[in-house]
């Protein structure tokens, strides 16, 4: 059974009550779960971490190195700035799977552009949880080298 | 029961025979029919139509008005050049999904504008076949108004 | 009597309908009366065509040419992009008035750009349906080789 | 009865005199003149004033606030160089409508921006002294709330 | 015997009278005719066609898939907007030579980019009706697989 | 009979050995023997000079004045950074033909640059030797002042 | 006991009136009574100006040479545009700080820019009336050589 | 009594040290103790907080919330590359103030972006300690929806 | 015997005083003497302006029509923001020469760009009082149409 | 005996694993290794340290302050995005020598801009392994004070 | 006495038969016998060199140090592509007067950045042969220290 | 025994004497016999060579070809502008060092572009005399197709 890494970035442990508006209202815990449900109906296990540190979350890369079959990250602020993440990723050598909460290619210019997308097979945003849950297919497929369930 | 509107731009007719290392080697009439068949699981109709003519593509979006509730595009070409396109999106006044077969981002410069994406719900690049079933998911639960299936 | 050509461009076709916030409630088939009637006013022909095609609306100018003393175009969304449409409205030999309804230079930055601009004798921007009347009045001065009336 | 300033900036005292390829052999007064008349007849009055000094346009659009209901302004070369002349029109707050005698969008670069468009309700150049004359049947409208009278 | 295809693009049919001092006084049939002549010494067959239509230029080139040897292309105004045309264009998998009658190199800066040049085997550019018969004897030996015939 | 000054600049000496998956395999000595050959047959005296010299490649043109009917240029590394070698030609007072062995279009952004392309007649390039053969019959036709040989 | 010249721009004479929901509902005079009250407070003697014209303004900061210890500016408008007032900060020879009511890094592009902060000692921005007294307290440390007074 | 959450960004903790010529000689110590001071005059309270660690400064904002009516930050170094601690004090919902010792907009180019700025109410820049101290008075008066004590 | 304006513009009244290391020791009064003196000796009169106001140099060069052969100006700060000091410039109809103290390619980039280059027949920047002196003899040849006496 | 202080940025752990076929096979324990030997050879003392937190890279730098005579520093990652580190580097008051094992002048366009350049003595990159011990020879001597040993 | 350098750069040696409209119709043997009877006239020796080389231009200049009191130089096309001979120019150690007979900065933007401005003194543009002339009173005035005779 | 080709470019034959503040006083005769000795040292034979002349430098690079294991260039002035040296080294085959005395990315931006740096292994910038000698044992290195010898 292959294994999905889900990295949560920067301030996505407020998620549900920071701007409402733009996130929308589901908690980070509810989110994993229905991570988890859908993983079962895919035939994965997935396992999620979030953190504010740039640092932490290239560490947990680097530690599944080996032991997971693809990445969904949402690397939040780190995706417009952070060339040690990118790097963490390539190294990694799995199929990324870049999701983002709100449509970034609407937002401030400084947000249109993403270091992560260089080395991601494929990017969802603008679907709020459901970037995520459409990730997770995405990256279950890549994971098992063979298209995605539908 | 909520009906999707699936567009495909110019040249992707010749999908499966044109340059297959980038766009893979599935038709767009088997495209077509596994998202007719997704469509059945998930309770939508889905319409689908090719054109390589910009402005038959708008005027097919001016004739779906008022009776589907979600486009899925994927503009190839067009949508890099075409306002006229975006305009006819944005007027259309229902939820777009814009899908891309490659990553986008990643390839020349001249394609990482899209004149779509500020006028689309969402955005997936980069899954082949996969974009436009990951992309119907989201579509789907966008002309219902409520969340994907999953 | 002098004729002008009056060209609508894509999506035009929707006015009244379409984000009436930015483009207001007038219908084209309304905003074609108003200019028949200003058109008798000052002892003009006027010839009103709308299409969402590129070429067709190309073709147009060039079936015109030599029948027609001034043309007055709202190329909307072909505005920006449409090398192939500045190149005919400049073989066509006689003077072009740009109009659009909304104020243009207040828009998205790619909405700034007229490829129109540099063949047309001026531009009227901003005043919604008034943008054509005002542009009438200019084009049929300029189709006399006269002052505009007022 | 309500009443529009005219406004025009530096160097158009000289008009009729000053490069007369580029803006016409009508002196300013001839143009008051035309723009007197055409006032009558659309029910409104004007009031103009000229100066090649950015402080007192600034002042004069100052003291008329309260008492005008539209303004016409060709800011000459203060079009593109002036953000205090344009927080002046943005305070007066009554509708604004740029004018420009010739085509400023095929012109040098430095003439492409205007600080004027982003507060004008709306800009027609390139008609020479017809642009005056337009721009005064547009104010005139405003001014009162309706369509332009035609 | 090997087929070329020659493709003229938008406002071509004007030839010899459109703005002569740019493009010159030979009418496009002119250019047919000279362009059979000089294939029959080459020893090739040419086809050739034009449309104002993006999507009429991209169908051409897709129905000649399969049975020509090189593509002739004078995109004119498409040259600078049309992702679609290039997209065609590789899709074709022949060698395609790039002409045009003007120097644009030398024209308006947003004619010196070219997005049929990033799939072209070459670029013959400024010598008016000498472009299309030296494109021609490229064409000619790159569809024979040989050196041009001199 | 007419002359045609041929210029080779930098690093044109050793062609044939130099990265010849670019450049080809031809040596300059074979080029300017087919040169050489077609100017026989087209009736035109033709005149070859390479130097690794911007100096002397400016030189050369100033002693070419008045005795030559046009210049053939692959000024190579040149092309992109010598504005003497542009005011040098421009000085000449004759048409010039630039032409690239490659495609200097689809290269490095710095090679896509041209400052010889604002003095040049025309240009022609990617064709590897026949670049040149067919800039010569370009030159030839304009030494003589009538249209190219076919 | 040390002066401290404060100086406002163009259209500050409205404050309290212009676009309140931007620039608050206090007036000028209110501003300068609360000004005066503060530098009672903290020992020194503050002089007030406003003026329209970039040149008054300039030639008010020349009479002051030699008599005040520091200055405290808001130029509005002239903030972005006026490198003559610049020059003329330069020219005084004390302290400078620049003061804006409202966070002008938050705002149109255009007001981004500020000639007057490479001049300036620093830049107090977007505390409304407070960006005034703020200022004064750090220019008063300024001109008597001290820390501010806190 | 409202609270204000004061936090140093990277190096900071080096001050009094670290290039005195443009930072000072105060450390850091001595600023909190001058803080401290100037908050028990105006009635409020005040925590400090210094790190190295981005993610560390994004929690200690995500952990102060609920509890603090304003911040006071100087970012140092990540002003000008972190999206991420912008987006924490996004989140915060509270006041920010922005406080530099340095005049920024003096320095280099890449110090005069701040990504701080978007989510801030106002800005303080280059008084030295000074900076601080203004920024609290700011800070406190934003706190308590009152106007700063002075 | 012809007549040449000598315009100073902002700040250069302070000449002498103002930042020397930069502008040098010698007073405007001081320069017109050596002016005039200079004048006396070629054969031409001279007369001096200095204004801080943009709008008095404009009426200055406008009364000045018809009566004088030259411009010299230096236009200090608004060298580089007045597009209605050039218009003013171009309308005058007389060669215009263009003067600086110090050296403008070596300065702040804002510096670098000259609205006033456009219109002027030649500019002499770099030699302090000098610049002036061969100014006025530049402009004296330009006067009388003849080379400058040496 | 002086003292180095050898920093290895984000990601540089996995070297010998990591895209061999950039960063090439050798492990960070063998680079160390090599390293220690050739300090001892040059008769210095070297200590190094990685991790992949900007953060404790700062807190390095800063606890080495007073101790170490040079730094040798491949910040990977953080080379292009650390001002935070840059403002470490600098307030530690030794040289800096900053090393890449790649040629990072040939990479992406992000990977060519180095925040650390401005703060380093110099830069080696490009020889893989090399780099590093290249590296330490220059900070052996810079420390020392003398010319690199050969 | 002092000694002056004259430069003149590419093409130069055309002078007055090349494209006589921009450059006028001296020649260069004219400018120098001009120049040597000023010299004459202001008490200093004039050396005059012509090449068409970059490195003759630099080889002339290191020789010429330790001899000259000053240069003037009109680099022609090397003015805005060699950074060889600013860093020759800089490395002599004496004024540099930058001299072009058109003013550069009316024409190609090509022409408008200047490598040679960046070591020169000053720049005299735009005045034909009389810019030598007026830039050699300058160079004198520099080479013997005192201002220039007039 | 392996042959490194050391070339140095314009003006290095001044070292020494110009600017030593910024390229310290070793002449290069001295850093010649400095590379011969640490060639000695390394077992590789050293040949050098100095021109003003970019084409020299060109024919010097072909002359060496097959002849030579690695090249060792300080192009100074030509590293910023010469496509044509660029080429040269490509086209040699043979590994590339480029060095240069003074840290050129901290220098003015012109010499932040290399083009060297694009056919180049590696570079060395900032050491002085010590970038050539540790640049000799990097080229060593390469020519043997070993590690450097330390």
């Amino acid at each position: 059974m292959s294994s999905v890494l889900v990295l949560h970035g920067p301030n996505l442990n407020l998620l549900g009550e920071r701007e409402p508006e733009i996130y929308g209202r589901t908690t980070l815990a509810e989110i994993d779960r229905r991570l988890t449900s859908l993983a079962a109906e895919l035939g994965v296990h997935v396992e999620s971490y979030q953190s504010n540190h740039e640092g932490e979350l290239i560490d947990r890369i680097q530690s599944a190195r080996g032991r997971i079959g693809a990445v969904v990250i949402n690397a939040a602020g780190y995706t417009h700035t952070s060339v040690a993440l990118r790097d963490a990723l390539a190294a990694c050598g799995v199929p990324v799977v870049e999701v983002h909460l709100s449509n970034v290619h609407r937002r401030e210019s400084f947000r249109q552009r993403s270091l992560i997308a260089g080395v991601a097979t494929g990017q969802i945003s603008g679907f709020g949880v459901d970037s995520y849950l459409l990730g997770l297919r995405a990256a279950a497929a890549l994971a098992s080298g063979g298209p995605a369930k539908h």
